[in-house]
């Protein structure tokens, strides 16, 4: 059993499903339209419990996940989805102790997402131009308590990375391609990048710029997330559903002398 | 710039696109029906280079990444793919630290991606009853050097879980509603549980059962991952798609003793 | 070139895309908020020409295609839309000249796409036991002038139907297993049997039954439309889709003392 | 009850699911590889009935519907499947009596569809330059009786088509953006227009051109037909699926010297 504490960041849940975060501090007390709860009565209070607005209104009192967050982040950028996340992380191979970039930051989900799987021995290179957004994203990655694994540059990526030998690089920007030169200065050999754009026009662009470095293992996805209403006796999916967000490019750079060996067509496996 | 070493595993692409997993050891041979190449040659060579068997064959040197073990994996059931993972990563908020059961094994693909998640400081229990399981799961997760985040279990799991306050437990089994009871005592409250299902019948069947036990925030989802032909000016999906693998199905537990706000109809975000 | 008469019914598109239809009557005025139109200004009129509102703004005369009749029908019930109409005209075989009994008629959706198919030498028989909703489908074929090729029947089909040796039958009711003794004596030998239900509970109880009865070749399917926006310099599907209409369901009706060879597990075509 | 004649195309299925085709001749015999059955057994025979063959193999006697043949079609080329064909005779409004151009005419599925959908008064003008696709098109529409309403063109398209002021042209062709001066001189104003490619590069290299000419209320879109495995106990979608045939595009020609209002942007329904 564990127990709500102050400083503790809390999700909760209405009856109408609506999801508020807070971060407990003794003495506050959280408002909405279906009343309001001190934090007082929250801390202490065990994780998985039902609380009540002082006007009866049920709430249930949880620890967000990273979804959670990820879903609820303040947003001053369109942000990349948990269904392309868990993509990225794979297919960058984002793990523990890895050392990655990206650019550009956005709101920071992808910076969240990439903290939580680098940590604690790993780090994030995050660079942005727009210093609103930077700032945005600094407070996001600090309220989940994932900044001290971020390092977040204000710099159009034009100029260059700081960093070399990096495990990954992911772009999200609208011209990717023309950054083909500062990846391969970053980005050890056999290491990975992706990029997510919107459109068809974007991916043939930069598949057609990705052949003129030493990229090898070129793959383009694009993911369709279908939800279901949850009754189990009248089960079937949600009528709307998202219809695009973008597609997914990711490669492996190779030496830059490599005399890759030509694809095959019809070899992918 | 890094070199392979002696003991690495180390991935090498043939032209063709196939994949082969070695582990180098001195004066081991790598054989292939275009030719062999000697470990003495590759110990030593630097990552992201091309190799070439002794009749002339190229082959890409990388290291293998999560995902090239995953679809790589030696299988004796069929294994839990990517496109879920990550989902499953997600919704069950594996984190670094997370302490985590999962039943049953079988050849360990989600084994090592929770592994991979929890590491260095969390914990993955896994529980399989077919003893042959647990012994390929066991030699796939040594193969990738993650044995040391799992504790394996050869129990049939009707006889409960040996840890308790877990932060999350997934089912991977036929009935998954037969064993609510198990995972509830195991599951701290507000923990995560979630389970892969392939027929809509079971999907039912689970969500009635889930009704009777303290489970909220429920969610019932499927994805589909095209995949497209990575060629600039003639950008098209592939022309066959894997049509189906699962249903996944996410719930918290709560405190037993919680009266749940009622869910309203279609009040679900 | 093709000039509106009295009495066309004709399509107005707004520059912001909205549809209008209208029944051409001299003296008649056509009245939007973005000004009028006489509808003697569009009599003697060619198709395919922009007409202008008294205040100027434009709007494209075109003859309405059955698909755009379908999209702008007056509901007074959830419509089958044209995705799943082509797969139904197709797996029923309606062609010119088949005899379909379809119910319920609802607002008249399917009815209209039926009488398309099978005229000018067959027929319709369209069931429906609410009145309100009778009313309506019959006005919506009569504006396309295709109610000389249904009979209507304000009945509840547990009733049975008056037409023997029929083609084909549609149900969209909410429990089509309640009714496949109904079915069965309508139908001819080899005729054509479809229905179309939202959920996978619907889908199970109705192949449960279909087994009772002497059904052959039953197939069950489910359409996913995506759209795309037409700009050729960032192409990309639309952002939001129908995520879920329903479940097709297709069988043929075999003699009630056929012997059936029993269907093998994975030899589906 | 309707009996199987002489002179029928009949439509037998094996106990394996297997599909064929049989035109009945008395005196003839049809040919398995589990056994035969001579054709006077069958004629006389009433449809929906088991026959067996000499060794006691049953097969299913039905009348081939047009899907079944669609799907039976002798190919000598990619065809169209009836999951666009659906949608194709939708949005170009084929219906009974329309006059409708298509090229190339290829193995002739559509030019099938569109005799089925145009007949008894209507007609279909179907270019194609290989000799040897026309010829075996010309067979397989003869096979199943539609020739009469199918007028077949031994002709490169570029040299423009016969027919004027047509109600719809369907191009099946590599590069349909090179045809549009002779599309637009074929169709009447108001007339549909529309196409299939299979790369997102063909959607972008013809959506730029149908901007040079009188066209509107253009519409891109592709349809994916999940098929489901039909147990009533184990429901769940077939493991393997088509995951691309092609991109659909339609559009309407206005009169050219329309003053089209500025199509603006999100105003698509």
């Amino acid at each position: 059993m564990r127990l709500a504490q102050e400083n503790d960041r809390v999700l909760l849940i209405s009856g109408k499903g609506k999801r508020y975060f807070v971060t407990l501090r003794a003495g506050d007390r959280f408002h909405t339209n279906v009343g309001s709860i001190s934090h007082n009565d929250l801390i202490g209070k065990p994780y998985g419990r039902v609380v009540r607005s002082h006007i009866g209104h049920p709430f249930v009192l949880l620890r967000p996940s990273l979804y959670d967050e990820l879903m609820g982040l303040k947003r001053v950028s369109q942000i990349i989805y948990p269904k392309e996340l868990g993509l990225i992380l794979f297919h960058l191979d984002v793990r523990c102790g890895s050392r990655v970039i990206e650019a550009g930051t956005g709101s920071g989900a992808l910076t969240m997402a990439l903290a939580n799987a680098v940590m604690p021995y790993g780090r994030v290179y995050s660079y942005e131009s727009r210093e609103e957004m930077l700032r945005v994203a600094r407070r996001n990655l600090e309220e989940v308590g994932l900044e001290e694994y971020v390092e977040f540059h204000e710099r159009d990526i034009a100029e260059g990375f700081d960093e070399t030998d990096v495990d990954a690089v992911f772009l999200d920007v609208r011209e990717p391609w023309d950054y083909l030169p500062q990846v391969c200065q970053a980005l050890m050999d056999g290491g990975f990048f992706g990029t997510l754009v919107p459109t068809t026009n974007q991916v043939s662009a930069l598949l057609y710029e990705l052949e003129r470095y030493p990229f090898y293992d070129t793959r383009v996805m694009e993911v369709l997330l279908r939800e279901y209403k949850p009754v189990p006796g009248r089960l079937r999916p949600q009528d709307v559903m998202v219809g695009h967000t973008g597609y997914l490019i990711f490669s492996r750079k190779v030496a830059s002398d490599a005399e890759l060996p030509a694809p095959e067509e019809g070899s992918e496996d």
